[in-house]
């Protein structure tokens, strides 16, 4: 069977030459995926009426979602757009120009009367209630097309309260199941080289998606009970990398360890300068187990903050293993924490030498029982060795209490 | 004359299906706005090496710019649909497989046999040395093709290192100019209101960018001299809202002005975990001024780590303006910092009271001879609270010290 296609459409200048980052396509993408309709193609359009008519006369998808140019102004030209496309004209409604009136009453709001144009409706097309904002939702049955407003939170309400019940009633959709193998420590290609002679039936899509954090292994496809064996076989191959499933992220799951096993955690962070706590305190509930960092990124911070003996620093040096567990074991001291981290690195662009170049990072992790003291060497920008090092010692942390 | 024109093609499932938000697209289209190319239009496609081909063949714009599909993977076909718009095949270059060989070697991974397939280039395109992945650029003269990776860091690298000199050396372009004042510590309508009866010749572009660190006003024409005085008019109108120009950010303008005035910064983070000091901390150099922080997140590490007498926090609260005070106080005669900031708060969504709901922030600032204590009330989910609380924050700093 033929799937149900759809293609999008985002339309505004401000997209197009890249002054705002387009949310609103992968929002929509994600709810017509996951109900079962294949995104064909996405397109960005700019506010001209000929160029938006063009293409959607041309569209050739089951589905067509527009977002963007049912604004007051000037430069908002999708009405028109669509009117020209389908050879007529706009016509008022007079529901939605009371609908109007009434929005602007609620919030003591001034009408301007350039509002009442988005009252106005293409032959052939129904307006339907936006209860986030004063431009309705345009629909279209054959060819199928809504119209949203670009609003990001009145296309994303849009979205789910209207476009999906419409299309669902209109289309035979099998949803798709996403499996998600989440892993950390090894790179794509040999991620690759461990499972690439594993058979993948054709009914299901295999995708590697690498992140800072490390690389997700996604399977997606309508039949379930085909995902899931595959599944079991690929975890198989990646079991000491695999930090979790979909939804999970490496901060989430250090922070569900600890707490079931009743552990709290301290840090000591140089080169990282505070990103590997402000990762753990995105979660909500943080404050469960994690104790607090010590952000030593001068050597007087690293000696009298976290504990540091000068020797260490003078025999060692500020970036090596020996400091890096001095800072730990200090911390751990000072706080009273169960787990203890620290990282110190240089993540450049200055301060590398010959033997200690810009991304050498040292991180040690020590728990009750257990100790990883390593010196690695990142790559990249500034940030992406800050990032880097601040994902390796999530892992370290991840595998000191798992 | 007619403008230079370009269009934008992102690949990769993901994109497509709305599983990664686009960020290459609108760098890419800045970037080329930047440089005066009018931008037709951008499009997603799949990974399907007839859908990329049959676009790349019909398109019409002067400049083709792609991202994506050069990884490693099965599911990378950028390579094979090039070979196939352009009616050739894919041919091993010794370049770039020794490169990607010298890649794997420097950074002591193993390499897998499926690297090499990120050396096969079409005939007709010339391989580009990539000096951050191993995928190198794929470029074509006539019709004018870049081929990027779609790995972010490595797309805006070439971007700015290769795809725009090239374009510029094969196109007549007039770039457009921007200005930019920054602003931070006023809403969008207030700032509006403050400067909208200032005339705005034809010529002229005015944006008002709202970013989480504040407003940001955008000039752009491509004649300068009528941009300098309208921005000065405009910067007179806004003057104590206004910390920078294009390029800054409130973290390097608060380095620059440390370190010309030789001042040296330590925090005290609760709500935002080591937020502000990673920001500060993301920008080159600043172990020149900043001396580090103390991420308290619980009260033991507020009273142990940064000085606070007990009975402030049990007189008023973790979350006041005395113990936000008290840290403050603490971590500068802890530290020896010449400046001390700290910021207490509630990031939610759980630990609100009545008097005290989700939202709350005491901030404190102390200098030589300023303070500054205030208590604020911040809206938004956990992660809005956090960025707004660090913004607020890094702008206190700044004050305290110009």
């Amino acid at each position: 069977m033929k799937p149900v296609s759809a293609c999008i459409l985002t339309i505004g200048n401000e997209l197009l030459f890249g002054e705002t980052i387009d949310t609103n396509a992968a929002f929509i993408a994600q709810q017509l995926t996951a109900a079962g309709v294949k995104i064909a193609r996405k397109a960005t359009l700019p506010d001209t009426i000929a160029t938006i008519a063009q293409v959607v006369k041309n569209q050739e998808e089951d589905i067509c979602i527009i977002t963007g140019g049912l604004g007051p102004t000037d430069d908002d030209l999708t009405r028109q757009a669509l009117a020209r496309a389908f050879n007529t004209r706009l016509f008022p409604n007079q529901r939605q120009a009371k609908r109007i009136e009434a929005f602007f009453k609620r919030f003591k709001r001034p009408m301007a009367q350039s509002n009442y144009v988005q009252a106005l409706v293409p032959q052939g097309f129904a307006a339907l209630d936006n209860d986030f904002g004063t431009a309705p939702m345009l629909f279209r049955k054959k060819p199928f097309i809504c119209v949203l407003p670009g609003v990001p939170r009145e296309a994303r309400n849009l979205m789910t309260s209207a476009v999906l019940p419409l299309v669902q009633s209109h289309f035979r959709l099998t949803p798709i199941v996403h499996k998600e193998i989440k892993t950390t420590g090894i790179g794509e290609s040999s991620l690759f080289d461990r499972i690439k002679d594993i058979a993948v039936p054709a009914s299901i899509t295999l995708a590697y998606l690498p992140e800072i954090s490390g690389v997700v292994v996604r399977l997606s496809g309508r039949n379930t009970k085909a995902i899931v064996p595959l599944r079991n076989k690929i975890r198989a191959r990646l079991r000491e990398y695999i930090y979790g499933r979909r939804g999970d992220t490496l901060e989430s799951v250090i922070q569900r360890i600890f707490i079931r096993k009743k552990l709290t955690l301290a840090l000591a962070e140089s080169c990282t300068g505070g990103l590997i706590a402000s990762k753990l305190v995105a979660v909500p509930g943080s404050s469960r187990y994690f104790l607090g960092s010590v952000v030593c990124y001068s050597n007087a911070l690293k000696i009298k903050m976290a504990g540091v003996p000068k020797r260490v620093i003078q025999r060692y040096g500020a970036v090596s293993e020996e400091t890096a567990l001095a800072m730990t074991q200090g911390i751990r001291r000072k706080t009273g924490a169960g787990v203890a981290l620290s990282v110190t690195g240089i993540a450049g662009p200055g301060g590398g030498t010959k033997k200690k170049p810009v991304g050498t990072v040292c991180i040690a992790c020590v728990s009750g029982h257990k100790r990883i003291v390593e010196k690695i060497q990142l790559f990249g920008g500034r940030s992406a060795i800050q990032e880097r090092a601040a994902y390796t010692a999530l892992n370290f942390i991840r595998k000191s209490v798992q």
